[in-house]
């Protein structure tokens, strides 16, 4: 099966990088751009037949590897 | 309105940090993890009330700024 994790910063975390896409975009004339934030996409095969396990796993993997939950919201969706 | 972007490798193109993080999975146990390719996730909002005007000012931030054409692929949404 196939997943797809997104791992953005929590509310109220400063997210720099975002900050600096913003200013890059308003320097390129993109002056309607606001609140960017940047976040991670991670997509992954998982040898899983049964999509309730897999996503339970790619939970697992996110909470011990792929986010840090200090700062970090992560979601997983289960395609296939 | 807000609009998600997600910016990925396009096939065939190496992926070392999804490679990187596909042998931290299996270093932790997650030996079913495998093609790992990380991408990047933005987010932001954008001050235009009409949706497909929106979408295609977000595919010309891509094609100018966010994304490298040359080796990612992109792809926008907008909600709201």
């Amino acid at each position: 099966m196939k997943a797809r994790v997104h791992i953005t910063l929590k509310n109220g975390v400063l997210d720099p990088q975002g900050k600096a896409v913003e200013n890059a975009l308003h320097g390129h004339g993109f002056k309607s751009a606001s609140d960017v934030r940047q976040g991670k996409f991670i997509e992954l095969n998982i040898a899983e037949t049964d999509a309730a396990k897999a996503k339970s796993t790619v939970e697992d993997m996110c909470r011990k590897l792929l986010a840090n939950t200090v700062i970090e919201n992560f979601s997983v969706e289960v395609v296939d």
